[in-house]
């Protein structure tokens, strides 16, 4: 089910204007303790995974860091708890279809790639829930 | 700094029209690792802490968890890395204000209570996202 709701295009804020573009990532090979430390100094939920070319190549979340406290065993370096699969966005696309993707994945942030599928940003459910603040204003 | 934006009051869906009912608690003295477990169970990122009478005490979440990986040490259970300050929020608030809570404490989730401080929901920056959705349908 793929919905394009009908609107005025020029009227809808796109994601390039609410995206956050201080991004922490970090690479497949590193240890799940330095994901942790990593999220917690960007004070995030989200770290993109990029390869030697700088490229988007999975995510890694707080959530699948307490994968590792929940079924210790021998997971121990950010492959063995990524996701491979990234639901994605791009500047220029108009932030009601990235709320949809957020709604049909139960997920809270998508990276913001460039055509060579480089992250030059990060969208959080919290972008778009500040965009509320103001839709009731008088 | 309290801003109550003007607006046409019966206009404002109310924070009951959006929250999720179903929330999986726990209490101060279980073990991290038994609210990891309840983390990905719930597929959540939040969990709020009851007392013996069911009222909300604190808050745990997947980032509290990571602390615990990147900082071992000598962290067992929940009480040593919950938050007890919780912001929140109540059925009838309207979701302006829950979002604007959401943005100035940079947090992602509002346990909803009852007078009795007892919870009766959970609201997150993703339910207000979903709001987005229908924002500039024609
Ligand atoms: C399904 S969500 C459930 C928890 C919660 N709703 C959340 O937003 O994090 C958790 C999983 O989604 C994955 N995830 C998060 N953002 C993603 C994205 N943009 N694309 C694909 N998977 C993502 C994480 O790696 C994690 O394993």
């Amino acid at each position: 089910r793929r919905t394009r709701p009908m609107r005025e295009t020029k009227l809808v804020p796109r994601v390039r204007e609410v995206m956050e573009t201080k991004v922490v990532c970090i690479t497949e090979d590193e240890p799940i303790t330095e994901a942790a430390l990593k999220l917690l100094r960007g004070e995030t939920n989200h770290l993109p995974i990029l390869d030697g070319d700088h490229r988007l190549v999975g995510i890694v979340t707080t959530y699948d860091v307490t994968k590792a406290v929940a079924r210790p065993g021998d997971r121990l370096c950010v492959r063995d708890i990524m996701t491979r699969k990234v639901v994605r966005t791009t500047p220029e696309e108009a932030v009601d279809i990235a709320a949809q993707k957020l709604e049909r994945h139960n997920i809270s942030a998508l990276p913001v790639v460039d055509p060579q599928n480089r992250v030059i940003g990060m969208l959080t459910a919290l972008n778009l829930g500040k965009l509320l603040g103001g839709r009731w204003k008088a």
